[in-house]
């Protein structure tokens, strides 16, 4: 994720000044703002901006005039009591605003999370730079043979090596012809007089899935850790997960309790069905339970007993 | 609007309070912070949170990496181009939160307004202040004989002061009764010991709908804008009126740029329908239309001439 | 819920007619459509119109180009796997459409779930009915001593006479005010000619938060199972839960396997924090384990035995 | 746009099935149901369901317990009235379901309005055809030299080919990778059994964003105006047009009274601007007005006169 010298001097023009606030601060957010931090090969996520903090969380419970005489164990106490009694509206009273440079097939899942502000850089209007994800090798999955969704082994050998010469090639390829197709130079002037240049937005149809995009997202801590309890998730797409562990750090540093509380409660906790109750209940009144007399499909046993062994 | 000792207390604690950000910082809207704007009798405003300013707009439009070198007239000239042409999605980037204390029967429209995050102080769980609506003698009118949900002229002498002398009764009445059902004195304790005391999410039921309520709401700019045409405009009831216009104060400080964009491009703005279009082409090609042969009806033709010469 | 002759009449009208149509449609439903299902003492739910069925959610889910050649049991074990899997966004391409008449304080709470479509019957525009609601006798309930919002003990003898008596004096008094304030008989003439009348959309600040309201409330079947799950719980008030469980009655209809994935995945369902979990694993090894030693708080220590025992 | 004999024949099967409803049905809509409107060269809008008509838009204004006695009159006035005044709730409450399919680079545009439920098909899942979205010669635009999100002149010629040439040269060799490096044949079998083939969710992102995917979208009336009135704008890319244009037919046959209030107060309607209403004045008064002495900018001034003028 190198960044150009000129974006490097923004970043660090912005993070240079200062100014004084009545707002609730929070030094260790403080300190991450702006700094890029990186994500896949060449993707990053950037805190921009936030509104609130663990305090505001419980201000905005108790609709109160200002901050009290709180003490941490009260307001921890509190914010734990809401996460667990699903009273979601204080989280929303908190807000983040993230920079994220991501692949575009990785942004097409993202994007179907609705309640978040996005400001996308324009292909219409702007040239996308020539930056494509391409899987570390450890990373390139066979298909599952189980989860018609999933992965399976690490492709190896000669194997791998294929599909990263087709990925690495047909991007590039795609993208020297979509600026071929622009005809402009990076100073906007024709490189073929004789030639008029695609329109800007057809041209990007050329590029391939892979090809970088990046945006400005905002959203509220509420549907923020919705967003995370999915993406941060083991079925999550590995590429959409490691932002989503990026983030959860962010969210750490910005309302540490909130994050204890989430993690507790939503992170590591499993939801057990009806069902699975029922064979629960045996199991604990000391009878040996099987799948085959649980009411359990295979793959509903193998979940139960995940919830209740694993984590 | 008289704020208690203690509630005065904990905004001028909170007031006083000072951090150092790297946040886009407005110091205006930082000296207006907590502070309550009054509204109506009991009501006010509080602005308790903001994130963003005119440059976050500029800056969220760009997907820039800082906030650049600009001049603040290129910013305006975008900030325009971006409210003319309903690019909405940069002006979703700024966030502001208040506080506001207003009657129950205008806190049913205003929560009409879906796209917010709204915290209301709980009577299941509080007791709510003995604190109602009662207009102004200048707000006091009659209905409309014209429009079925307007106000005509004002009402005077023995029929307002007998409209007022109802609706304080009623509401002290049944505010009265209210604690009476609660049967708990302000320490909580039971202020007949003989009776249990109706649940609190019954009792409120008794409440008049004048009775004030408070809440935390929080939004971004773009769905403010949409909120305050709506409701700052000569059609909306006067006393959500009354809160937009203190609203329309703390954007003008908060984002100057956006204000003047909104007031030229949506408050002082009309719409011609394409049937008042074709009368206006004839008008302005020296013809003289009349109403009746102008495609339409008494309404919209008297909507046209305020939409051509008022404003 | 006695409606008066002419709303039988349009209800029997619209019920009569019958048209033939290409769209999934489902017979039970139909033959439940339009008719009030009586809530509380004057309120309803009534089913308006629908979108979809269970089929609809599959072929959603499966982007197909019909209905294909669909097994029953293929159809449920795809509904319970997205019900499970917390895969929404099938069940948000089924809509129902309800008109529903409710007490204002209730009205209140509902409004609160942002993701439908409300159209309120307007008092700003017409004179609400002279309808209260009145608990029954077995719902007067004394405040929790345990829960600050919740139920405790049934009030009764001479103290819930008392409320009863309180309750319906308040409210009927605060209406024939409001009558009296809009100064309009049922024709819409004056009352008394020498009074212009208050406005209607001040007069209705008269009334008490018990007065009835309707509106016609439409959403998605995914937001419909979120708002039931919260309001069909044992947490929820009294008033609201009793419309949630005839809705209820209305989705078993409507959408029998989807009803049978949320009654096993939701409403049955337990969630269990990484501290119950913890706890459990303990159990479930033979270990003994108490509140004090469990990392649990009192109260969370008894919805866990809740969960793992209850249901 | 030709549809594959199965997918052929499912959609006959649902076009052949009929069923007798109470649900307001209209004709003209049930027969276009399910059935392919042709877009672009490869994608197609199918109306999949819908909920409600002209009358259930009335319906939910009144909240009323029928259909009563209309006259068509009556029901376009009040929709037009409703229309005027932006009273938008009334069309919410009409629902329609489409079957989408559509190149990746328009989803992309597409998927931006956010009041929409969505079902993509998945190709983490399944495997993506092998169709591209290809310009219509008369389609390949040049960039503006004016409007930097703008097309110009048509290509021609030699340079017209070349492009067409690059997307057709580059789309088919991207997919054909694509099923290399799945290494699947139609059947899921290897087609190399000494690969294990790299699974979907990554190897997808080989695909150029012209590949053409499908999706089940479902919106209300009152969103779907705001989506046409945006997409079916001259302003909008020519792609995502010619399905605003299709959909805009569905509607007219849908809600045809709607549909022309929205054709007089939103599609060929202008706002003018504060400045705008100042020039008019003048105008209006006599005045000769010109731009330099108007307080319009060159664009506004452009603007401006094709508000007035144009249409």
């Amino acid at each position: 994720m190198p960044l150009a010298p000129d974006q490097q001097d923004e970043i660090a023009a912005q993070r240079a000044a200062r100014a004084e606030t009545r707002r609730a601060t929070v030094p260790a957010l403080e300190d991450m703002l702006y700094r890029p931090l990186p994500v896949l090969d060449h993707g990053f996520i950037r805190v921009i901006d936030y509104m609130g903090d663990d305090g505001a969380i419980v201000q905005a419970a108790r609709v109160s005039y200002g901050r009290g005489t709180r003490k941490v164990s009260e307001d921890a106490g509190l914010i734990r009591y809401l996460m667990r009694h699903h009273h979601t509206t204080p989280f929303e009273m908190c807000e983040i605003k993230y920079h994220v440079k991501l692949p575009i097939f990785i942004a097409r899942q993202w994007i179907r999370h609705r309640t978040a502000n996005v400001n996308e850089y324009s292909a219409r209007y702007s040239i996308l730079d020539r930056e494509f994800y391409i899987p570390a090798p450890e990373n390139l999955a066979a298909q599952s043979a189980t989860n018609r969704q999933g992965r399976g082994a690490m492709l190896e050998g000669e194997e791998a090596a294929r599909v990263l010469d087709i990925l690495r090639a047909d991007a590039a390829r795609c993208h020297d012809h979509y600026l071929d197709l622009l005809n402009e130079d990076t100073s906007g002037a024709p490189r073929d007089p004789s030639r008029q240049g695609l329109a800007r937005e057809l041209a990007r149809m050329n590029l391939t899935l892979n090809t970088y995009t990046q945006w400005y997202w905002k959203t509220d801590l509420h549907n923020l850790f919705h967003f995370l309890a999915l993406r941060a998730d083991a079925h999550a797409q590995y590429e959409i997960r490691a932002y989503a562990e990026v983030m959860l750090r962010t969210v750490e540093t910005w309302v540490p309790l909130a994050y204890g509380a989430f993690r507790d409660y939503r992170l590591g906790a499993v939801t057990l069905s009806a069902p699975m109750r029922a064979a629960l209940r045996r199991m604990l009144a000391g009878e040996r339970v099987e799948q085959a007399d649980s009411g359990l499909s295979k793959r509903e046993w193998a979940e139960f007993l995940a919830a209740i062994n694993g984590g």
